[in-house]
């Protein structure tokens, strides 16, 4: 029979099982950190119709769809997770309890170039809280809190999660009479890092922008404000009562701050940053961005904010929510390429490899029935093989402890059992064999999934 | 603004939070027993080039086929997780250790005609045991343990596993010297339970499949062959002797059968039964179906066997296997149609709500702090509302307690706790108030996410 040559699309990650088992430990942490803070797991489809997907319409994101036919119905994948939410809310509007919080893991799709690091497929982990009409500015105090436990729970310590409030931004720029040019300032001001303080000025004055150099001089001053949290908001307070978005803006960013260490997040691990914009249209208050602190150059692994209106093109209800999302697929390409997946926290897909040494495999399976019971991953390794291969495909699966069942144990009652790290091999009853895999199992469980250099 | 009208395409099953909480516990559930035997998680792209995918081609599969182009690349969705399984282990077979077994819980799409309850994008469940050039039979006999344990831990309690051997229904047609139409004989006999015996007999010696009476009558007695294991095994002996295939097959099905109850799989959950046959031309040993004893007409939930060519189109390697699936969207289906979906098992999105009763948030925050740290699933409520609505928003939810934190319990150090299906009311320091809480979690976490009437 003539083969056709199996590949996986350039853009599609698929991990070998070791990999995914790490990827599969993240999410669980994902799922079980969400769950702590109330949110609800959802799950939408991958297709949906392509006037419902697109209503917002337009930009970048379109060229990037898969969109097709099917029939004769329109059909596209989402590409974010967030056009879903809007339109599940909007439909199961009277089904649902508000504020909804929400989380969702899912894979979205966007046809974008294929190169090294970029995805066509890729995970999305979104966390949401939507109000109805109204949404208190408790619920954007709480999300560095999440951020914050998420990464550690994953084993991330030096990270930290940068905080503005587009309010503020706005309200500056309205007090120095800018509000119309606000968008290309914010858009030449996020560039600060990449050109540096003059080239700035330079473009911001220029006759594209046409700014006064006075102007230009107190944005730079504006946005280099810095220090710790105290510094930072007592600075803001000069501004105070030129315009009134800028005061709530202000007030609003007191208040996250306010309640940071009671939700439990260090101070070290948290920064207002005056030159945060996130998107010019979407958000409306409280902005987020995560950085690693030995990677600036990876950018933000997780960011979002508040908004004003979830599902404005379905609904004329005011739906204002704040959200964050994490690129799980991207994060988990950055780790792995790092060096920053532990290889000892989820090395294999089971915890005993049990190795028949008699013709009948009564007494094998019992154990492994009996391994299983008291919730030991046990595998039955049943081929005909000699005890080499055996135990070259033990090493291979990564398997930390092997059983070997022979004549003389079984008429003596007894298990023998190596560890395969240390090599040192018991001969115990069942209980104390048991006894000494699950402490050994406790003992390699102890590290995380991310470990830092 | 014109608004476009939310909706979720048909045959696109989308859940409500309670629901999605369910079905949650059952993939939670999934993942941890197939875990507990030894298979590792695989996660595959859902859409491969579609010359890769319909390697096998042709069929009544390929109409229903979601395929489309993006840019010059012909693509597909997959239909299933077993093509995408042998395209991976042909890619990846240098990486991986043999016997492979994985475990993958995914969606997959097939454009069928849309009618309730059938499913265009739906989860599938499957779990495979590759072997490399042979697998031995211990795996065959390891699957109904798999599936008992999956049924069992999810609550099922009256179900049962059928189990046959291809090699005996091929050997027996060869005895009879009916190999060449065992096919057709095969399809007709598996109308039995539909048309009944005479009618079969009929179709049977009709000018179409052309068997002799006597034939058709072996045939009728042999397939009506039942009783318990041995019963059955035992009138199974009375053809030895007069086909190699049918005596293989025999011995595999003993095999089977003898190590049952060192597996841990009761009696009276397993049966041999000759009448499955589960497709012609790719199962060729064990074949399996799982029936619940109370809704045959729903037919098998959770069917697999035995195979000896995983990826044939894509390479020369002999890839026996033998897997398991359940189509699991249509099991959540069935069982919510049946209102066999437990509605106490994970009911709620939260197991506290806190309602703060103060301006300050500080104490309050604190408190879904530290149970949160206790790992109690906590959600804070600062919406300004009056109190009625924030009680309803906890009906609303299903929040099992509310704790109330208003100047009185600040300043006594206590905090108020309602047990929102007793009513009753506590006012206790924290961390009475905690074991309390987690005392009555408890209670409510014991019963099983699938329930019987």
């Amino acid at each position: 029979m003539s083969k056709i040559q199996p590949r996986t699309l350039s853009g599609f990650l698929e991990l070998l099982p070791p990999a995914q088992r790490q990827m599969e430990e993240i999410m669980s942490i994902l799922r079980e950190t969400y769950s702590l803070y109330g949110f609800t797991p959802l799950d939408t489809p991958l297709i949906e119709a392509s006037e419902v997907l697109l209503a917002k319409g337009g930009g970048e994101t379109e060229k990037q769809i898969y969109r097709f036919t099917k029939g004769d119905t329109d059909l596209s994948l989402r590409f974010d997770l967030t056009v879903p939410l809007a339109k599940y809310v909007a439909l199961h509007y009277s089904d649902l309890a508000f504020p909804f919080r929400r989380y969702q893991i899912g894979k979205v799709y966007r046809g974008e170039r294929a190169q090294r690091g970029r995805f066509r497929e890729f995970y999305q982990a979104d966390i949401d809280i939507i109000g109805d009409g109204k949404l208190d500015i408790l619920n954007e105090a709480e999300i560095p809190a999440i951020i914050y436990q998420v990464f550690t729970r994953l084993g991330l310590q030096r990270f930290r999660i940068r905080v503005n409030n587009r309010k503020i931004l706005n309200g500056f720029y309205e007090l120095l009479g800018l509000s119309e040019k606000a968008g290309d300032i914010m858009r030449t001001v996020d560039k600060l890092d990449k050109i540096g303080a003059e080239k700035v000025k330079a473009l911001l004055t220029g006759a594209e922008i046409g700014v006064s150099p006075d102007q230009a001089e107190e944005i730079l001053r504006f946005i280099s404000i810095q220090g710790d949290n105290a510094q930072v908001l007592s600075a803001l307070e000069g501004y105070r009562g030129r315009s009134e978005t800028f005061d709530a803006g202000l007030q609003e960013l007191a208040t996250v701050v306010k309640y940071l260490a009671a939700f439990g997040v260090p101070e070290d691990h948290f920064a207002v940053d005056l030159t945060i914009a996130r998107g010019l249209d979407y958000y409306t208050g409280t902005v987020y961005e995560t950085t690693m602190t030995d990677h600036p150059e990876i950018g933000s692994i997780c960011s979002g904010g508040r908004y004003d209106n979830l599902a404005e093109y379905y609904t004329d209800k005011q739906l204002p929510g704040v959200g964050i999302s994490i690129g799980l697929t991207r994060l988990f390409y950055v780790l792995s390429e790092q060096g920053m997946l532990n290889p000892q926290r989820t090395g294999a897909s089971a915890d005993v490899l049990i190795l028949p040494m008699t013709e009948d495999l009564t007494q094998a399976v019992s154990l492994a029935t009996a391994f299983r019971s008291a919730g030991v991953r046990a595998q039955l390794y049943g081929e005909q093989k000699k005890f080499k291969a055996k135990m070259t495909y033990a090493d291979k699966i990564g398997v930390p402890y092997v059983v070997f069942l022979g004549e003389d144990e079984i008429s003596a009652g007894l298990v023998s059992c190596k560890d395969m790290v240390t090599g040192e091999q018991t001969k115990l009853d069942f209980s104390a064999t048991l006894a000494r895999v699950q402490t050994g199992l406790r003992e390699r469980s102890q590290g995380k999934v991310i470990v830092e250099a």
